[in-house]
């Protein structure tokens, strides 16, 4: 059985003010939960239809059926489970290798595809501006399909940020040189933009090495690529030139 | 002023038997339905308020307000204006060139990014399994951020169009080759498959060229791309080979 209050703690986790009171955020369905279970993130609480799980503390582990599961979830359909996790403390990025930087990604479902596709490609640091979607948001967490375990997200001034790297600052532009044949180097940091505004004039500046992805159609009139598609086709090329 | 007949014939489009009913289907937003109204499409009928487009025939333009335009949205928030377009007939696909082809993608998000990303890359032709969702489903037609006007869709039976084509059929599986190392050809069919469950047998046994995108994360758990995501690496990589 759920209590008023716990329902009311919980269903208030889908708001950034109160994972940042309660330092909680919570994740749903079997595989994702399986996930974060096995991962370095620390267990609060966990909600769940019988059978799917076992070895759970006692003081951790409550079953729960459909109908209570709907009043917690944050999805359209329950998903079985849903648990609680501990927000953990920010881990400093390291200042080597590839880094991956959003300049005010507003998207949760464009967030979490990037830090799936950082996991993929073994970028274990991904900076955010303060502008962007809170990485704890149930829709990115479940579009990271697991992944937010394995990349470490920071929320930082962008700007101040990048004053202060000495590794080379990547941004996309339309006359950026063609990242094709580009050489390009294995430490560095990618920078990608806001969905309708792309990088900021204040990050821009800060950018020392401007590259574009070439457009192949023979029309003028296709806009741009989402960001989580640039961002893919920039970090299999840095990646695949290691 | 909208009647009430002419509201339950611009929601019933959002349902794909009223849409081939009716042969047509909507578009929202000031740039989208510029981009369709530019486009070869004809503009069946435009609901808009008032001060956006000029030149449109009275026959074809009704100007609405907010309240009215809530009522025919397929958004949570309309965006000033909703068109509707004929649907037009199907062109046969060219069996010439780069040609993609769906197995049973279901996402309407997923399929309007892999129309924008077509056309990026001068992708003309994009054949859908049956099982596909319909690219004139209006989350799919939003996606494509007025892409569906170059990119030419067409819906079949897969496995019957890959058994008779004489170009190459490349599918991506965890025991394909290197992407990054394959000799790509300028000529072949590029076959994407489903969510959860990857291209399906029938269509695997139809793949001549195995190919993978390799995994850079020390890691064996993340679990794969996103089809969109793969679908851009991919296409990317191809492209920057011609």
């Amino acid at each position: 059985m759920l209590s008023k209050n716990q329902i009311k703690t919980i269903t208030g986790l889908q708001q950034k003010k109160y994972r940042k009171q309660y330092k909680l955020f919570f994740a749903e369905g079997i595989k994702v939960v399986e996930e974060l279970l096995s991962s370095s993130f620390t267990l609060s609480h966990l909600y769940t239809e019988p059978g799917y799980f076992t070895g759970i503390p006692h003081n951790k582990y409550t079953e729960v059926n459909e109908a209570e599961l709907k009043k917690i979830t944050a999805l359209t359909t329950p998903q079985h489970c849903l648990a609680l996790f501990e927000i953990p403390d920010e881990v400093a990025v390291s200042q080597s290798g590839l880094v991956v930087a959003l300049d005010d990604v507003r998207d949760p479902g464009n967030l979490g595809t990037i830090i799936r596709l950082c996991d993929w490609f073994g970028i274990e640091n991904l900076v955010c501006s303060d502008e962007c979607v809170d990485v704890y948001n149930p829709k990115v967490v479940q579009a990271t399909m697991g992944s937010i375990s394995r990349v470490n997200v920071v929320y930082t001034n962008l700007e101040a940020f990048l004053a202060q790297t000495s590794l080379p600052v990547y941004g996309t532009f339309m006359d950026g040189a063609n990242i094709y044949k580009e050489t390009l180097k294995p430490e560095g940091i990618i920078v990608l933009g806001n969905e309708a505004n792309g990088i900021s004039v204040g990050v821009e500046v800060l950018c020392n090495e401007r590259i574009a992805i070439p457009r192949f159609g023979n029309t003028q009139q296709t806009e741009s690529l989402n960001v989580a598609t640039a961002g893919a086709i920039i970090l299999s090329e840095f990646c695949r030139k290691l």
